[in-house]
């Protein structure tokens, strides 16, 4: 049994029970039920994948899976292919978008190399190159299956390693020019929906160039047949490295037990696949921000997930993970140290009246 | 000239100028342009603010300004009155939401009685108490026109001490059971919007309550015919005195050229109030998170704002405004943090050509 496979058959759903009684923790707190909203929901949700009732995300990092795109050549991208390689190694080297979030919230930034296009010098990247960039998918599968499997595999192994070591939470992003359009070609795959609804404008497109995405994707569906039943032959057919690279990350995750954040649109397709594999995942996935890209709401709706912020970004690279890793450690810190109704001596009569109105 | 005029005179607006640099500055950061989002627009705000390309927020307060509402007396509220005094102690005493959350954040918490209708015992409270609550409105106004001017100056005063004193940011929450009906009653006066739509379930109001509360509102305001066009008659005959002196905080902030946030609904009446005694204001307010109060989108509107974050929050406090210190600092770190293009030795021929698809 391969490593896919072992790890597929360990995720188990959530503590239910372990829930609730986190639920409870946060109704003995001195505030209206419920009205610290999504950070109640975060501890909860956490208390669920540990199985305790009180938790840490203070060591996190976020995994970046890089991979290039063999659809570039059909001009989808407004970044230069190039990027891809430039982009790597500067989040190696600390001066990156995400790289700089990170290092403001005490985050370590792991860049793996998949898939790029080109050799990659920097030594902090981690290499588990498959290939130099997927083919064009309006021309064939971008990828074997096989490969597809390998890419995730790698992700199910840095992930293990990663939370293994003493990872509390990780963020999941990527870099990978042309990767809205593998996006939204599995989105569209995967749900049925037009390109129309599924397709954006990505860091920047011209209308003409956003047409011709929407074509780009259809041919890819069209061509390849992928079986909206099996994410990974979607995956491998009109996906990329990096986004079977993240998926792995989130099959880990749900595994190991623990938290794991979603940056934006591409990282959520990968999200997204892994639920389709197995849906216990669901319950081990955080959401950060609402990316500017038209259908990220449509597909953490998929996901059962409701942004934390709505920051209008659209920088991908995992860049919301860090502001999202705040809010998560601010959830658990209050859950930890707010004053209960006990602690903040309110006479029992009181209290009974406000708890019956607050129900 | 009294205090509050003195401080209307010394308003100014934004350094446009200031703005323009910092956008540029931005813009040369190595990421598409505007890929940041609001993460950019704080950070030009925040420039256009002080006058300054880089700024810190790192000493930072949340003032909470605290009063009783006679309108509790017409069964508005779902929190009994004694909340108002038990919440004002245990926020001084850092038990409280809003207190856990800036303790996570480095803010220190500012808790002024304005006009709670108890003694405060908590040394820690500042003690500016004009009144034991304010009056029953729907009986006649809530306070008199020299009292609201007095809770302004209060608020002047507090934001001047505390930005003179090194403080870069301040946060706007408030104490006072009630106090969601006497904002949406501003809301109503000040922009002739129906109660319908005005109005809310506040911290947990049943049914016939709201009924009720739409009722009280649209009496208040039948009684004491507030003048929309005056901000300070509108605070005085239906509004509180945690409402006056939020608005204060915000008149200051403006006249100090620092930054100030603003946490959910009732914050946001405050400084819609701020803004339409002088609109100026806008230039010195930065959004938080967006309360689960249905009017609290239309407030920010009026106050030409989109909120940060979206948590489902509904306890207020002030409990918004250190979740937003978290990003705002963020924003000011990546800005003087993340590589520029230049450091990301990019070459120029790429870049030009990157430059030019991202317009």
């Amino acid at each position: 049994m391969g490593l896919l496979e072992e790890t597929l058959a360990e995720i188990k759903p959530a503590y239910e029970d372990v829930k609730q009684r986190s639920k409870v923790k946060w109704d003995k707190l001195g505030k209206p039920l419920g009205s610290l909203g999504k950070l109640e929901l975060i501890g909860i949700k956490i208390a669920g994948m540990t199985g305790k009732l009180s938790n840490t995300t203070a060591k996190k990092a976020v995994v970046v899976m890089a991979g290039d795109n063999g659809i570039y050549d059909e001009d989808v991208a407004s970044s230069p292919k190039p990027f891809t390689k430039i982009l790597v190694e500067n989040t190696a080297g600390g001066l990156t978008g995400v790289a700089t979030l990170s290092r403001y919230v005490n985050a370590d930034v792991k860049v793996v190399d998949l898939g790029v296009d080109a050799e990659i010098e920097h030594e902090d990247v981690i290499r588990r190159k498959i290939a130099y960039g997927t083919n064009n998918f309006t021309k064939g599968p971008a990828m074997s299956y096989e490969d597809c499997v390998k890419a995730i595999e790698v992700g199910i192994e840095v992930g293990d390693s990663l939370y293994q070591s003493g990872y509390d939470i990780l963020g999941v992003g990527e870099l990978g020019v042309g990767n809205t359009t593998t996006s939204s070609a599995i989105l569209t795959a995967l749900t049925g929906l037009t390109p129309e609804v599924t397709c954006g404008l990505g860091a920047g497109l011209l209308p003409e160039q956003f047409e011709n995405k929407k074509r780009v994707i259809l041919e890819g569906i069209e061509v390849n047949k992928p079986n909206p039943d099996d994410a990974i032959d979607v995956m491998a057919k009109i996906g990329g490295f990096d986004i079977a690279g993240m998926c792995g990350v989130y099959l880990s995750a749900a595994k190991n037990r623990k938290p794991v954040v979603i940056d934006g649109f591409i990282s959520s397709a990968a999200a997204l696949c892994a639920a389709r594999i197995k849906s216990e995942v669901k319950d081990f996935l955080l959401p950060s921000h609402l990316s500017k890209e038209p259908a990220a709401e449509r597909m953490l709706k998929e996901l059962d997930l409701d942004a934390l912020v709505n920051l209008d970004m659209r920088l991908g690279e995992g860049s919301g993970c860090p502001i999202a890793f705040q809010i998560i450690d601010t959830a658990l810190f209050v859950e930890d140290n707010m004053g209960t109704f006990d602690e903040l001596k309110i006479d029992s009569s009181i209290l009974l009246d406000m708890r019956e109105k607050s129900k």
